[in-house]
């Protein structure tokens, strides 16, 4: 590829524009701003379907067809060359945690959507369809899968038990994708999923790899594995001030042994290990009655799908062990889980030539966090790009990244793209 | 005394009457009913205005004098022959924890109220009047603090920050009492707290000591002091599945450490401390987000101020120093502070009379439970009356008592307010 000033026999990356990317990016980040900096645009709320409508207006400037699945993923279609081949397809998704960033997501769906332009302005056509998508709770806060809109588009899970789930207020999937829909109005096709190319996901690292090493583009090999319990801690509801210790079956301070009990069996030198416990509620929630009832939820993710084993299946017997101890009763249940997912070779291969041509500091990583890509692997090559954001800080108001580098790698999806819709 | 048949010259005992109690507090039981047979009547909600509402009908149905004070405690007045007199007071409370029972608090004041009838079923005149309260959120569940009612009452709190107060979901005590007034619309003195002659509140133990000693009625003589204190444990929020774990600020993991060395700290072989964390809350509560805040409260109780002082005075660096292993900051504020009371020797000595004299096995004990009489012991001679119930089992929608044990307290208080009142 020659680059020129004319507009055409440019790279596709020579038309990525950094300024109308950051504008974007901040104009997202007005739906379900908080007072912090941060965003609320959880799944399927009102917020998300505003932000549906701003992208539905700036595809609507550029001619761009956009359309919805039955389960809310959003694709905006440039048009191939070949009316038989299979998409190319690059996105990420729009809703974000409750205290949650700018960029997480929105940079992907921002970033594939700046490729299209760039390649209009480029005038390269492509022989194969290239697709921006927002995937449909990826989050997975609101409603319970994550990645829920990838993992359908691949047949993961099922069409009618996702409509049917239920965020905490009762309100279910299927009402509020009614919702967004009467708020955003965009065809809906029929089928869930179509196949599909090849696939790839910018997003910013989530992790401070590439800020400390000084890279700027993550050439992402494998995302790790997950596993997800809930933990259910029955004892007794008892008064406070009456009932002496000894007799009690304090479920609180069951859960609190459970959760330092697991710190020390999945602690960790390399320090590889991901435990997590993020949900965390009691009952009744009295300061006078001793707690009946805890419920909380473990994250727990590696590489290696031998290390996952072995920590995840040692959850419910300490858990038990602790619960026996104050005289409480636990169930374990496992809700997700996540196998490490290896990326396609060739989506790959294409990233790291893409990225070397721009003659970007880059370095092959593993992504800590799970991604909408992980579900897409399963049907079709696909690739991430990474690029660094502050501190490595995300799921955090204060989740931070640069112009220059959000441009950067929406330079390297770009050609990306452009390589594989031609190949 | 001697008791005779013809209703005159009868102890008021000889009036009380186990069925109709028993019945009244299946009446009361429907209001807040819960599917595991309990009460969520929380203070000053539409459950409470329902039972001060029923309660009204009773006292309409004998012809006595009904009326509330400016925080919501309601009367009900038997008169006395001398109309310089002050009152006789007996009662509790009928809001209940949101997983309460049916006796905490309803059995008090329906006892009082049974005693006002068999005063007058017996034709006993009495020279003071006798009335029956229902004090306003003793519980302290919905608002802050508990004991709000009697404690304003006495002057412990001033009315307009009470009424300020808010629920979780932003309601004002203020709003609150209007509407209990619309639903159960009673005339409303305008002074808050009056001269009282002597006050005797009955209550179950909610504590397994009667039960275990096979007693049928205990004499109050102490209510134990507590401390309760506020905790903000602050971290910071990041990615569940990018940010290692020894970057994190956890404020979970630090809650729960603190939670666990705390029980350290109050470690007790007389098993007399009672420790409690019955309120914990997680920030922002999502599987893929470390926790970034955690408030919790702890409710800690002796009888012995001296006990109270160091053990209390422990806990803000006890939590400092979790905190500083995790990188983690902490916030520790008393809210609720009370000294043990010693009730009044009078009051105790007419409740032991009565008791001997009904010959019920009976023994001397200290409350576990803060009760009304704790602030109403500040303004006149004070005496509790305690009733065994099942299992010591308190706070717990399984709550339970016998007809008879409920009715035996009833005569005690019965003679003991008459005693009282014509002394």
């Amino acid at each position: 590829m020659v680059a020129t000033t004319s507009g055409r026999n440019t790279r596709a990356s020579d038309h990525v524009r950094e300024d109308r990317l950051w504008q974007r990016h901040m104009e997202m980040a007005k739906l379900g701003a908080t007072a912090k900096g941060g965003v609320n645009r959880q799944a399927l709320s009102a917020e998300d379907a505003a932000a549906r409508k701003l992208l539905g207006g700036w595809a609507a400037a550029r001619g761009y067809e956009m359309f919805t699945d039955p389960i809310g993923n959003l694709f905006v279609k440039r048009p191939g060359t070949d009316p038989d081949a299979k998409p190319v397809l690059s996105g990420s998704h729009l809703d974000s945690q409750p205290t949650g960033g700018k960029f997480d997501g929105t940079y992907g769906v921002l970033a594939a959507f700046e490729v299209l332009e760039a390649l209009d302005d480029a005038g390269i056509a492509t022989k194969r369809p290239v697709m921006a998508v927002a995937w449909t709770n990826e989050e997975g806060n609101r409603f319970q899968p994550g990645c829920m809109g990838s993992g359908a588009f691949v047949g993961e899970y099922q069409l009618d038990k996702l409509l049917e789930g239920k965020d905490p207020t009762g309100a279910t999937v299927r009402e509020a994708f009614a919702s967004v829909l009467a708020a955003a109005p965009v065809p809906v096709i029929p089928q869930l999923g179509f196949p599909v190319d090849s696939y790839v996901e910018a997003h910013i690292e989530q992790g401070p790899i590439l800020e400390n090493t000084g890279n700027e583009i993550g050439v992402v090999t494998l995302i790790q594995g997950m596993r997800r319990f809930y933990v259910d801690v029955l004892g007794d509801e008892a008064h406070s001030g009456t009932t002496p210790l000894r007799m009690r079956k304090d479920a609180l301070k069951a859960a609190a042994s459970m959760v330092l009990a697991l710190e020390t069996w999945m602690a960790d030198p390399t320090d590889t290990v991901r435990y997590t416990v993020g949900r965390f509620e009691i009952y009744p929630g009295s300061p006078s009655t001793v707690p009946g009832k805890v419920h909380f939820l473990i994250d727990l993710r590696h590489p290696e799908q031998e290390t996952l084993r072995r920590l995840g299946d040692g959850i419910a017997p300490i858990c038990a062990a602790e619960a026996e101890k104050r005289g409480c009763r636990v169930e374990v249940r496992e809700y997700t889980t996540v196998a490490p997912v290896p990326l396609g070779d060739e989506a790959i291969g294409r990233v790291r030539a893409a990225t070397q041509a721009l003659g970007y500091r880059h370095i092959d990583m593993i992504s800590g966090a799970g991604h909408d890509a992980m579900h897409i692997a399963k049907v079709a090559p696909a690739g991430m790009v990474f690029v660094p954001c502050w501190k490595g800080i995300s799921h955090n108001e204060t989740e931070a990244a640069n112009a220059g580098d959000l441009a950067n790698g929406a330079r390297v999806l770009a050609d990306t793209l452009a390589a594989l819709a031609n190949r």
